[in-house]
């Protein structure tokens, strides 16, 4: 690329799968991938831009010409197609639109009414139907010499007159079966049906639990409209997944190496000041027994135990309660056991560590420091009910904290962090430092 | 349940899904799990004791007897009964193994010789192939007549006469070609692939990659040997990302609802353990300069802040490591740049915060707590500082320590966060209170 050999990168690309030749472009800078976009042009597979990353995608848009888009826009799948284009301004979005087909142009504008993140967006809507009364050799030779039909799908949908969906047909079944069986005798018991409106994270849900390859999509009459297939889910899985894990690190945006450092910085700024927030409150709960700290020093060295800890157990306890919401093994019925059980998980591993740091405590203190031993037990004793008290507090915050945020309808995984660390740093400092005021000092 | 009423329950179970059955399972407690097995006993669906989670599964082997445990896992395909049967000891396995028949039990044996987590173990061994010189009319009366093929398939695959295999035809283009078309030239050029051996995540990404339906499986020899169907890679995914997520909380193993306590609290006291080690180097980083928290309680208060923050700043950078990491984006050929651009963001929010809680301690400590002005915003500066210095290291642990992991072989996802929470505890510590007792105290 350095060297503008524009014949090779051609032939580069060319070998290469869509799939590859995004890769490829996700490893190269912005310069580089403007330089690149330059030399291929019109031969950038279409595929490949359904595949890239969204900051290497924004580059690559920017880089081509309205018509070289349009171009490679009209070569993809209507679902892929909208989500090129659901990004860019409504402006730029249309100069496209108007540079395509317009069979196309339509059928992307009708993907892009639907909201994002609904089935009726990541559905697409070339599907292959047939009625209930044909059979098996009537539907193979209507296939051999059909036009229009989806490049690839997995099952023969099964439709009554007014083009309701009656049921499915797998193609292994249907290859299976004589050519004079009745395509309505091949169906499948209780299809699952997807809404055209059901949120995204749903109908992967019902693909995951059911092991769905593709699921029918109608609209609400109830008539078919489109096809989800598995594909599409995975993707899905995979980013739902990865927005719980980066929610819970305070990181709402995409964050990969394509992003400007900028728009990085200011994604990360929101969740760091939420957090300044939470950790003055926990200074200012510091600063109301500066007297004790003053009369020992002690316990200045040894707060950031108790508060470590605690966080740390809160975080593990919300972090499965965050991922078994997402699952959604933990539900109404279960919420009950689930509190019981991480109360008995905390209150064993506060016991624990209590026991482990207040003896390691007062042996520091009586050992290095020449402390009176009565002075030292005490000082052990002060933390070791410390550190339960908060141990136990995070394992309280850590399962209601989500279930309550669930319960209220916001996403836990998005703001549990900020609350749960709250408690533990105000529960430890106040707890460790409240006992030494009254049981050490003065 | 309650009422031992037998005929209601199996009224219930049959009309169900056996992902139903199995998500209604996993709603009950132990005890009532075993009085459902009690009433069902042979009813239970085998497809539900696949989509059962870990813990659940366990009780529900438990409560069934060696035969309706064989029977139940000869209906399953070989994956999943190899998934079944892969936690049990070797003498229950080989009871259960004892009770099938010969063909299950040795196809089933086979699929366990493979080691977990490989391509070898999650296959389907059933698989439909064809030779080159077929055309599409053999295939389809060989289809309808024969007796033993899988349940179902996606593809036809096309294989040499030494069973190595040539190509794939989808079977949506194999239903569209005309009886005469030879098999091989209906084969999509470079199917992919995998090896037998490949270990299950690899397989996933390719999955992913390509949006694959199904794979053919080979052996050494290059031999087709079974095939994968993405529902079970659907799954892989979602527990890869969802261990990851766990891994970076410090859990490693299955926390379900469905586990005993005993177990979660002894799986989370190592990591515990592992954080109080750090915890108790922050605390000897401390107790080092406890003459100059002696001189100034304030420093007491205030660095809880800077090591918040940075560990905040830590995790952010963490997080995003791992995913990109896992994800693949982050690479050799894109570490430098990573490196770069997570020291940026880290310098433009570090000097960001350093400005805002500088400036806001030395206004605190000026107006409310009657402090010189010289001394406050001395205060104000040694805090500013530290929290550059902390910020900066964050976001350069957060990058470097998981990208050393990975070159080293290990997963970044298990123990980046001890390290990096070590990191910017010692470092954000050290440099408050270091620079504190060089500028502001004796």
């Amino acid at each position: 690329i350095g060297e503008d050999d524009a014949d090779g990168v051609l032939d580069l690309v060319e070998d290469l799968k869509p799939a590859d030749v995004a890769d490829l472009i996700e490893q190269l800078g912005e310069e580089d991938t403007k330089s690149f976009i330059r030399l291929v042009g019109a031969e950038l597979p279409a595929g490949a831009l359904a595949e890239l990353e969204d900051g290497a995608r924004d580059t690559v848009i920017d880089a081509l010409t309205t018509e070289q888009l349009a171009e490679a826009v009209t070569e993809l799948d209507t679902d892929e197609a909208a989500f090129v284009l659901e990004d860019m301004t409504q402006e730029d979005r249309d100069e496209v639109l108007a540079e395509m087909p317009i069979a196309d142009r339509l059928a992307v504008r009708a993907a892009l009414e639907y909201g994002e993140e609904t089935a009726g967006r990541i559905m697409q809507r070339d599907v292959f139907a047939a009625p209930g009364y044909w059979n098996v050799g009537q539907i193979i030779d209507r296939l051999r010499s059909a036009e229009r039909l989806p490049e690839t799908f997995y099952d023969v949908y099964v439709v009554d007159p007014t083009y309701k969906i009656i049921g499915l047909v797998p193609l292994s079944r249907f290859v299976k079966a004589k050519r004079d069986t009745k395509i309505e005798n091949l169906i499948e018991d209780e299809p699952v049906i997807i809404d055209a409106g059901m949120d995204q994270e749903e109908v992967a849900y019902l693909f995951e639990k059911y092991n769905l390859i593709s699921a029918p999509v109608i609209d609400e009459g109830r008539r078919l409209v489109g096809m989800i297939t598995v594909d599409d889910v995975v993707e899905i899985v995979h980013s739902e997944a990865d927005e719980d894990m980066l929610a819970l690190a305070g990181i709402n945006d995409d964050n990969s190496i394509n992003v400007p450092i900028r728009k990085v910085a200011r994604s990360r700024f929101v969740w760091l000041l939420v957090n300044l927030g939470t950790a003055i409150l926990a200074s200012v709960v510091i600063g109301i027994f500066d007297g004790t700290i003053e009369q020992m020093v002690a316990l200045a060295i040894l707060m950031p135990i108790v508060a470590s800890m605690g966080g740390n157990a809160g975080t593990q306890t919300m972090t499965v309660a965050v991922r078994n919401l997402s699952t959604r093994t933990l539900t109404a019925a279960t919420a009950v056991r689930a509190v019981y059980k991480e109360t008995a998980v905390s209150a064993l591993n506060g016991v624990a560590f209590a026991v482990l740091m207040g003896a390691a405590a007062a042996l520091w203190y009586l050992l290095l420091a020449g402390q009176s031993a009565a002075d030292a037990w005490a000082l052990g004793g002060v933390l070791a009910a410390a550190m339960i008290i908060n141990m136990l507090c995070a394992g309280l915050a850590g399962i209601l904290i989500p279930l309550a945020l669930d319960r209220a309808g916001q996403d836990p995984a998005v703001s549990s962090a900020v609350f749960v660390t709250t408690v533990t740093d105000i529960v430890g400092f106040s707890a460790f430092l409240g006992l030494a005021a009254v049981f050490l000092v003065g």
